[in-house]
């Protein structure tokens, strides 16, 4: 009944055909002067950020986050990307490098076929998510710069609507602790990572010097579900207004029972990476964090945020540690979002763009086309 | 964390004069012009269709179909929109008209905000989802006019990918029945409303003038499983490819039992209403059918066809009896979708609009912007 994606590609020229005839209307001046040049180009190079703080999880410490920055070109418009790449989420430099080669997309003749190009990119391999997303990102910024406007306002959202973001403090003694926390006193928000033997102290150490609302982030550190609901009730009364990931991921059973328990609201965020695992965290979590280094990128991510909210899920915005690139690209879905998580741009010395803003601790959308940034 | 939606119409004058002091970046030439025009405005006014056959369902028959047309204008451009309103569905010009009294889109500056107004349009009241559907269209096709692109495109879908779509024939006399079916013989697949005494006798009716595919729809109207399953084997053997809504929708486990057996394709129709209605249909169809007077429009429309695709469920695009105006609106979204049945037009002779096209068999695009339609 329907054209299969099999003979897709053969068809494609067909529609560049009737687009370099003039049968489609335009109102982007870029795009009528720009439908002639025919091929997209995907290029990228790999960047190393530096991050400003040693920065602690659960079980692992670091001070720098390699990434692979991407670009795609079509006719003299460019859309930025990016993949930031943890070492702990088994992505790398070469990995991506790896994938990004098997990438050929001057066998797309339209940008604007967004859903055929990161099906096909989904389809090379498995996994190698952010450097999907890389791809992903650098899509939306052309496409959205040959419409001329941003992601948010092609959603249909609200630009007033973002959230603030919280800004992660990370595990440290006690002195270095208060230093960062008074340091971010401009957020309204902020996050620490649980997990450890420690978990009281810290938030002690910062309720020592200041009253601004909590997240917990616990990276699945918590095993006993009912040391984990004691702990709930005690960082509720401490302020703490959301809890991250507080058991493994693996241990659904125990985490349905913390959920229907807890007094604050628990996010999955290892538990659900794509998709499907939105549904299957129904039930389980109270929210889902989306990051788009998870789940291939802004496409998926919009559906996986509208397809939460159907299910009664909150949603939370994250990211890794990124330039203002990938971080600009999850702003633009924020105002679907009750929380967000968006400071990995800031953790960071070396960015390479500006675009989305953090103003009085609120996520301050660029006005600018695609995913909103410009190079520095 | 987040701006209520309390005090969202208070912070949407914000909004409106960081946009009036120039701060977007905009590309359509339209919308830069309509910029400081301010109110969105939408009007409407009853319209009676008229069917050049009489309908004929499981449980009715009519001449005519009632339905509402709307308009959004904002800045000198004006977005169409349709609600039908097919008697047994329980909406008619009467509650469309006092529905469509209650909304006051003037509260919002900015017709992009597509989220926030329709959330505001739902909330107004239980029901009335084709009246809701009626804003929703004119909306989307308003944005889409001040963009410069068809919502196809916005949506990042291939044109290239409509698939055909069927033609429904009416139950009838044998006579009537030929009749109909040679006048559709540039359809590349029919489709037949069984549920009745005569089901076997209609297949076989048709049978006997044409060999191309055919789906049934069977409106609810079969009701033991047993014998369901025994004629959709007897079905598949006379080349049925699909079968839509066999059994009433309440039996949730028939239905399940039905599909797990099923040697052809069930999608559920009566069953699939709004969004929380896809996630419960896993398991227990094969597929959807999504109608935009069901699901109040464009946007959750996209949304179930995501969501769908994601639980691994097919996709089907289905319309009332409508104007080209509500059928255009659909078939942007057609390229998400397995089957489409979007010949509603087709079946009135006092359509107002052109727009999408059956080409071949083959739901076929127009380039306008917005849903794609011009006036006559």
């Amino acid at each position: 009944m329907k054209t299969t994606r099999r003979n897709f590609i053969a068809l494609s020229g067909i529609a560049a055909a009737g687009l370099s005839t003039g049968k489609t209307v335009f109102a982007g001046k870029a795009l009528s002067q720009n439908l002639s040049s025919g091929k997209i180009k995907l290029s990228f190079e790999p960047y190393n950020l530096a991050l400003k703080h040693v920065f602690t999880i659960a079980d692992s410490s670091r001070t720098s986050t390699p990434v692979m920055l991407t670009r795609i070109e079509y006719g003299g418009i460019t859309g930025y990307g990016e993949a930031s790449m943890p070492p702990y989420l088994g992505e790398s430099q070469e990995t991506a490098s790896r994938f990004l080669s098997k990438v050929d997309l001057s066998r797309f003749l339209d940008p604007f076929q967004i859903e055929d190009i990161l099906d096909y990119i989904d389809q090379i391999d498995e996994g190698n998510r952010a450097a999907k997303a890389s791809v992903d990102i650098a899509l939306h910024d052309l496409v959205g710069k040959l419409i001329g406007q941003p992601w948010y306002r092609l959603w249909g959202l609200n630009s007033i609507l973002t959230p603030n973001t919280s800004f992660t403090i990370g595990i440290d003694t006690a002195e270095v602790v208060k230093q960062k926390v008074n340091e971010a006193a401009g957020f309204k928000i902020l996050k620490v990572k649980l997990g450890r033997e420690n978990d009281r102290e810290m938030v002690q150490t910062i309720r020592s010097v200041t009253n601004v609302p909590l997240a917990v982030d616990v990276n699945q550190g918590w095993k006993d579900k009912e040391k984990a609901l004691e702990m709930i009730y005690w960082l509720k009364e401490m302020g703490i207004v959301m809890v991250e990931q507080p058991m493994p991921k693996e241990q659904v059973d125990n985490m349905a029972w913390l959920t229907a328990r807890s007094p604050l609201p628990i996010f999955g965020d290892e538990a659900v990476q794509r998709l499907p695992d939105v549904i299957k965290a129904a039930g389980v979590y109270h929210g889902i964090n989306i990051k788009l280094m998870k789940c291939t990128g802004m496409r998926e991510a919009f559906t996986m945020a509208k397809t939460a909210k159907s299910l009664g899920m909150k949603v939370m915005i994250g990211c890794m540690t990124e330039t203002s690139c990938a971080v600009s690209a999850a702003a633009q879905l924020s105002p679907l979002a009750e929380f967000a998580d968006l400071d990995g741009n800031l953790l960071i010395s070396n960015d390479l763009y500006t675009g989305m803003q953090i103003k009085d601790g609120k996520i301050t959308l660029s006005d600018l086309p695609g995913i909103g940034i410009r190079k520095i």
